[in-house]
């Protein structure tokens, strides 16, 4: 989902990391991020700490690493997530009011589901 | 879904047809069912129309008659949709205020999204 037309860039690379900024997510594309439960588990987490606290490592998921790299990726394309490394650790943040001012009250529904049984 | 305890009955059936009240739909179920383009056409659609003036065969649908009928399924059990039989005809009602009260914004994004290009 990168995109670049001329002098003005949508999305941003952070070393080797590509984001999507939420103007530029489809609704489609945000549902599609929003319909897997572990990617929800993702955001309701990191809801609940501080900006650039939560490396992914940190993240209680049922899922092999690769899946789990890749759920980070997906939400990361879908303007859900921003993300940087330091050191060996990659951190992150949840884009709440960006995603807000596109997708109103989105991303409401998903931190208010209580969490998986 | 259909869900019945005692004397309180979730769900109501309409001759043949089951249908799962909003409140009682999960947010899992309401995003799998929002995340078909083909089902939100036809949610655009109803919104456009007076409630119980839009036949199923009335949606310019690009698939076949028995995935048609999957997807008004999907809608109703979504908590999405009303239907009743009249005649040949099945009629249809967008669930909007009742859809709106458990979840909040989310229908509003389906309706304002651009039309399929």
């Amino acid at each position: 989902m990168e995109h670049s037309d001329g002098g003005s860039t949508v999305s941003v690379r952070t070393r080797n990391l590509t984001h999507t900024a939420p103007a530029e997510v489809s609704l489609q594309d945000a549902l599609d991020a929003l319909g897997d439960p572990v990617r929800r588990t993702i955001l309701r987490d990191l809801a609940g700490s501080p900006d650039w606290t939560r490396a992914c490592g940190t993240f209680d998921l049922p899922v092999t690493k690769g899946t789990r790299s890749h759920h980070f990726a997906v939400l990361r394309a879908a303007g859900l997530i921003e993300q940087r490394d330091e050191g060996s650790r990659r951190l992150n943040r949840l884009r709440r009011p960006e995603f807000d001012e596109h997708f109103p009250g989105l991303l409401d529904l998903v931190l208010a589901e209580p969490a998986a049984r």
